[in-house]
């Protein structure tokens, strides 16, 4: 195999089919990067079995053939070369040599006769929206999925298409985040379970420009998402996702307006007062026009006033301030509304269309803080 | 107590006596911020007892007094306050109340009585330099003292006075940095070693202008450097500094001139095939007009080579990469000298002048790679 890139090219695809490329696996012809030149085309591939990415990348084939490379090192020495054309060539004894200006690199490498290539999938049901969507909705989401594996399906994103509408989903046992995206054209129907690293990785390697589109196929057992000259293979999360419809309610006896980042400032401040292992609350106290935002911690107190509009009753309730944080974050609005019903109950930040809805669940305070 | 401080001024200068505050310590009053205001100034002080901090507040007195405050807890607070004014009193429980527009803060204090004071210092032997040129020699030397504690000597630099010249040395047995800096003005002849901490917590507080002076005092024991509104008193390191002068020659068989640039872009590609504990050399081949640079490793191989200006003899010789990348790294000219004797003895990084004079020692290389 004889091969003629770009640098810069070549680094780009390098680091997309580095996103799959397990950091620990008993399998080790899974940490190298597949490359494979045919009669016209060079593609690169990774797969850690629940993701796969493949690339087409820019680039000349001055003779074909394949071999797999230590993606760790290939990507290093990739990274580190000028930026000039780079020359990669291998032997019959699989060993490939990396030539750029006067740099050569010498590394073993393999066939590649093992290496796990991803399955071939059936395109028929898809939807397509912009790489910016995509990236936008995956941010404002996947903060609340669930770290551990206590509960498989709580670590992935319900992704729902109802009505021309994709619905993500997520949620921990505390809290719920909620995005709706009106699609166009006539979407079939659909419901699955993302994992989240598949989200995760997916947002770093989507260009977040409105004009670029990404293709969604739905699958039996899979999710691929294609889009510029790379596609991305996931696995779903078996089993039916949490009935959440039943957990919202648009009742409530108490709602504010108040300015976004003045809340998230205040909130801020507060938790300076917290160590991680107190799971100390924030009292949020409401009355009419202004909230008090107060905290009682071993470390010492702090209150603080905020000018806010208000409907309905007088409130004090208790919250984990780091999930308070979180949504706060991932809202554009500059002034937002929360609703609540009782101290026992979730609050619910929402637009009127809305097109985010956040839950969370207050902690239980102490009737002296009232 | 009470007082008024703009929350800039007061940010500021907290994260100046910070530097000076213990990250553990068995005497919990040093990990406060002492607080003083007496008829006509504002004091902050920290001390961990080899590095003091003292520094004069910018702020309004409306009543004098002394808390000693939580340093991280008071900094935290600081830092998150918005930019208004910030109030600070105290009650006779030793309780501070800090406010700044709506948001205000309780946390327990202690009356400081068992707060340790810097010493006074005699103010007699001192030399003035700018700001900007005590923190270059510093970040130009700091890189090569020893980080672990066996010889405590080598956890130092030495500032040495000679003839209107201060001299700064570090090594750590495997290499030694020297930086030379004309005085101005008649100095006293100085021998002192410098803890090396004392040094990286003063480079973050210089302001690196040219126009800034520091004066630095040589009294028994201690090291005072006054700038600003803030002296910095360091302990002294006991003991008689290792001998240089007879490590340094200037005699050579092979003289070559590189790009700096390119010569690091070129080291920096080899240790990619380095894994940390491998301590692999890199081996430099100098002939005439080139020098190629090689490693070969268990990762691969790579060899790449560079247009040199030689006078002398070939060499071939193997040096520990990250001690010619540490050196090569500070040194601000564009094109280098470097001075080689034989593949045993040290080679040297140096300018005309000796302004700055790097040695490394080679490491042994197989007869192999020859």
């Amino acid at each position: 195999m004889k091969l003629v890139f770009n640098q810069a090219d070549l680094a780009d695809s390098v680091s997309i089919v580095m996103k799959a490329v397990p950091s620990k696996t008993t399998m080790p012809i899974l940490q190298c990067i597949m490359i494979e030149a045919s009669f016209n085309q060079i593609k690169f591939t990774a797969n850690d079995m629940e993701l796969g990415i493949e690339t087409i990348v820019k680039g000349e084939i001055e003779e074909k053939g394949k071999i797999a490379l230590d993606a760790k090192i290939f990507s290093d020495i990739i990274r580190k070369l000028p930026n000039s054309k780079v020359f990669i060539e291998t032997n019959e004894n699989d060993v490939a040599t990396i030539t750029c200006e006067k740099a050569k690199f010498s590394i073993p490498g393999k066939s590649g006769d093992d290496f796990a290539y991803l399955p071939v999938i059936e395109r028929n049901d898809f939807i397509s929206i912009s790489q910016f969507s995509l990236r936008e909705i995956i941010r404002q989401t996947i903060f609340s999925i669930a770290v551990n594996e206590n509960n498989k399906l709580m670590t992935g994103e319900l992704f729902e298409i109802r009505n021309n509408v994709l619905k993500v989903v997520s949620l921990d046992g505390h809290r719920i985040a909620i995005r709706n995206l009106p699609l166009s054209g006539d979407c079939p129907d659909q419901k699955v379970v993302v994992p989240g690293k598949t989200l995760n990785e997916i947002s770093k390697i989507l260009s977040g420009e409105m004009d670029d589109m990404v293709n969604i196929y739905f699958a039996e057992n899979y999710l691929l998402f294609e889009f510029s000259n790379t596609i991305v293979l996931s696995r779903l999360i078996d089993g039916e996702y949490f009935r959440i419809d039943q957990m919202l309610s648009s009742d409530y006896e108490t709602k504010i307006t108040i300015n976004r980042q003045e809340f998230m400032d205040c909130i801020d401040r507060a938790t300076l007062l917290v160590r991680e292992s107190d799971k100390m609350p924030v009292i949020i106290d409401v009355t009419d026009g202004q909230m008090e935002l107060r905290i009682d911690s071993s470390i010492g107190s702090m209150d603080e006033e905020i000018d806010i509009e208000k409907t309905g009753k007088d409130i004090i309730i208790g919250f984990n301030p780091k999930f308070l944080l979180d949504a706060l974050r991932v809202i554009d609005d500059e002034s937002i509304s929360i609703y609540f019903v009782n101290a026992k109950a979730p609050c619910f930040i929402r637009d009127e269309k809305s097109s985010y809805i956040y839950l969370i669940l207050p902690v239980n305070i102490n009737v002296n803080n009232r």
